[in-house]
């Protein structure tokens, strides 16, 4: 039976291609869950992709993954940095959450070297732009394979 | 007449029964809702129940609690230990409020020691598992009592 | 052809004229969103006012004022001091915001001398009551008129 | 057969009614003992009351209370803030201790924020007054009750 | 009768037009009291202008201004950051003192941050250029015209 | 009627005299005892004078001075840096007290730079040996001569 | 032409497969080299591996890359939390280095929550197991092959 | 042959009796140099009595002392938590210098909390009034007396 | 002429054997001095064991050694990690004092890390069990031999 | 059968004898190995003594002690403070080790005062001179000998 | 045309000679201006020698410098440490400065071991003694001389 | 008879004209090397140059330069943030040591500002390019000329 794996984008990141395109590249959000969909696709994973500028849809989401899911993709967008009620969800719910950051986080400013999500997610990749969505759906794949 | 207590549950706590079950038990939200009001109900109290994981909802809700209701009684989640936001607005309704954790936070990761809400609560109780929402509870009708 | 400009305030400041008049005087919010109006169109300024709880909405229109406005004047309330996400928001847009805090916070809590925002704004103005949000306005116009 | 419970007022509690009446109200220290007392009583519960300036007495208290009591009590006063000594002791004994705190010690200096021995206790009570080791003893029994 | 107000250039204000321009334009400081003074001719308001590198002067003018003037605009520049002398000066006369920093200190160096005046000021004004002058202008007005 | 001051000394300063002689000079506690008590007779003052190395002792005897001596003079030694406990005990009666410190605690060690009793003592005197102590008489009497 | 790529492990992965198999699993050294070998071959890279206790050795190591390697993937170990030495090296050349740690450091000890090497790195890879290895080969010939 | 001391007074206590009498009480400075230079004369010494807004001069007069002067008394004003320059003046010098403070800054906001001179000089009486002047005197004397 | 040595246990170590078994092992108190003691004996030399849980005795007790015996062994317990009072103690007697622990506090809470005696004892000795205090034994014997 | 034991001296410990002689004394290395051989060989251990200057090195020899010998005794010089590396190494081979500082660590340099490698040892010994490598040996043989 | 440095010594470099003869030697300032100045003239350096104890003058002269001077030679004394507004005003003229200590500031207070001017000035020559001051004049003509 | 001197360039030197060009410039260090030993030569002075990327190398080297160089010239490069083995190194060998950086470190990141080397090394040169080197040997030899 095919993986469902959830995607969710946080804060800003439907800015995409408008924003801060130095640090993020000119390709737009759609691009990006276009993008992973179809790597998803090629791999046998059905994805569902959302977007939120609200913590509580995120928190709403993540609980949903929990029952209907088999996986998460999350780039937390600034809620990294003090969502702790994110964090508590996803240590909540019983499937695996991948954290990706588009830019290297670590050489922006000193608040985004910090992330309160990282330790109960099961991994994180940064800095490896729109291909790191791709890197986080190959690394669930493995950990659901039970490798 | 009947006093009108306002008990809000902020995020995660849907997940009650089925989250980290170690550290907060086996029984679900709307159980531990059924329990306080049956308590509340035996001492002439009016119990009204809600949970969120919006903070803009709780807020919504406080100041609401500051026209219709008597009291508060709070178990704020991880909004706990970084929502200003609710702070200020439990600090700008005249009714008083009293936060609740289920768990000993103490014991637990660093972040959870600090509670940006207690400094405007008239009281907190901590670690006394369900049975703390009850406590809370008589606590109110004290200070109501004007005792 | 007229300015638009979006004035937010945050979490709480529909309390204003009921909460702590101590610090922040008897008018309600409407009396100040009537009295800046009033000043704008003097000024042939199209003024919007709009206020929440919820970070999320506050997102979504700074993401608006991106697309359809000419400026910001925000009172982010006490997201000023954690809400990266805004900041993110106001960073991604390309309109100027003007940061308002009505009483001077650097006399009351520690944890409100610190904004998060400030870096990412044009300007910041603090402690003059009502009357700051007009001084805003003004700002808005000279950042405007290019001077 | 009945329980039984100690109760320990730590350093200066002895100036209850008399000290900083602002603060903590104008009973003394044998009025709040009468008061739980009575309470017990109704309770089933033999309940012993001390009080010590001394950090060694509390020490030895608790030993003692290891041995013969079934629940402790305890409001530590200042040594809330440092005796680790009296943290080990707690952690030492098999009984459940509540701790106890008449004001809401958040809303005071900063010094008074910290509990050491909050880790090592059950539960924590803070900022009811005198009602609050009412309902430490309440806590106690739904404890010793087994849930 | 028309009010007498004090503006304060603190240390390395000499220098504007001069000195970084990059970070402050290119108008002089002799532009600067021109501009402001022409404005506050128009609001009937006597502006006398001094500048200075020495801060012995400036707490010696907050003192003479608490005898002769009705108001402070003042740019403390650097000694914004460490000055509790002049702190100690603005709270010790009973005239209302606006802060004015004419770029975005928020955007700079770490150091920049704090303001020691700031919890002494009736506001503060940051990152509106030359014109932030003028806006306290209108600010002390406002305050002194006891709105 | 004449006065009657109560001299506490703290932990070590039996050793006085024994210790640490080039911090603290080769006169036993006998001897500053009845230098002090000297000074104090020819002021008509009675003096009491007691030494303990028990926390619990002195908070006993601050209490006993709040009921029958008129002013206090402590020399806490180490518990000047930790003892919250006897600052409750010096804010908790209402007599004033002096702390005294022999040598210059700002000299020594980083953590003798801290004094918790301070806030809530009368005045503090440090760094001039046992003719601190008289200095300490000298100032008690002048804050009961209601100067 | 074929990429050649340098993988380079630090102190103590020499040990993989013997230390802490709760942590690091029950594959050794060799079997991790032959595992991204083959990967690497299948996508036409010439992948040499290197692992040293010797921080010296790696500085040597990545310079030596700098002039014959098209990138460097890294797994630091220890000297992620505090060598500059090798921060500096991989700064000084101009090849892309991916960090990769096979735990999840945000789960374990304070100290290995930062890294030294991560703001010269073009991305890191946390948390992933051996796979982690894999997925940086493919961040690295993503990059290569100008995005 | 009688001893000279010169007394200091730092910035803004020129403002004595004007400036936050709450604080400071409604004596001026010209009384409260009066009063010291009366006890001054009936123990033979002659008093000077300096002050100044600005450090450099507070510096100057630190070296002059250590030309004319036996000691000095110094009321720092805010330089106390700042001026390493002077501290390092009072350490160039071979007189004795106590430091007084009129208010306990220890009941105060943190910053006043630290001395950065009070490490170089021989004593420190703060919090008692005036009469803290004339207690430097006596300190003074006694230890140019040799004991 | 035998060496008189004073062995003495800090506060909770009368629960040894009884307290937190899995950190201490199940060996009482009166074993550990018993078994101390024997070897003592072998040696010739003459051991005094004492245990309080008030730091008031142990100053005292530290004060004794320093008149009539040779050397002293400490188990501070938690007064390790704050009493001050007890650092002047040893430090104003001129006998060796090893401090001993007998878990390893490095592996256990954050505040088990620090000392406040250890920089006043001439050694330490962590972690090794019962043990440790033997060596504690011969390193004490090792320093008065002159060695 | 005899045990082995590696006796590991890190980095200046070759100096010995001629370096800093008022704080390590003046034996030198082959002195303290020669010293500590000897008593080893009246136990029946086999000693083997090495030193490097050289973090690599010393990680090299704690891989090879997991493999051949049945304990560590470790003076890690300056490494203590900051090789996570060593500590690694440690954590990761399965004898014991004990760590041993010639000087009392604790009345030296602040940084001298942490170890990051007590965590991972079964011991620690301080300050005990060259004496305190026997007491490490003697430790060895305890817990060798499963006591 | 030959050069134009301007030598500026800070506060209390006036006492060299006559202060802490220990750290700085026993020449005094003439003498340190005159050998310097004999150096630069054999380098055809014209150099002007200027000290002051106020802050105020420092900045002047360092404006006056970015005038008619071609470098700027200065030892700040204490106002290395806090002086915010030198560091403006170096930063604010378009001449070299070079920053000098005659002692080697990193062996003595903590205070001392930060520079809140290095980051402004060309370069730092430290704990050199008077020496030190002509490796600046030859720092700066290195400098100008344009290599 | 000449003096001998040793250089010692630390990590990543090697690559000075290769990398980061815009910081260090483009001359390598053979470069450098040959213009010190060339001004070496002028002054009669015999100067050996070493590289090392390994910290070991450099302790060696500066053990070896106390038994047959007068002094030491070292540009510890990232070494000096954290080696605290080379510290003790420099401080166990008894001849001067002149620490050297190229750029300067103040205007650079965080961690580039502290020094661990500095307290032990003679003085500090920074910020003056290749020409820093000459300054400290003419530093060592007015050292090495008794002044």
């Amino acid at each position: 039976m095919s993986k469902k794996i959830l995607l969710i984008n946080g804060p800003n990141l439907n800015l995409l291609g408008k924003r801060e395109v130095r640090v993020y590249g000119a390709k737009t959000l759609p691009d990006l869950e276009e993008e992973v969909s179809a790597v998803a696709k090629q791999h046998g994973v059905e994805l569902t992709c959302k977007q939120s500028n609200h913590e509580g849809h995120i928190i709403d989401w993540v609980h949903e993954a929990g029952e209907v899911y088999d996986g998460i993709i999350m780039n937390p967008g600034a809620f990294t940095h003090y969502s702790y009620a994110i964090r508590d969800a996803i240590a909540g719910v019983h499937v695996p959450c991948i954290e990706v950051h588009i830019s290297n986080v670590h050489k922006r400013e000193e608040f985004r070297h910090t992330s309160v999500l990282a330790p109960v997610c099961a991994g994180q990749i940064v800095g490896l732009g729109f291909h790191g969505y791709q890197l986080a759906l190959f690394a669930l794949l493995h950990i659901l394979e039970g490798e």
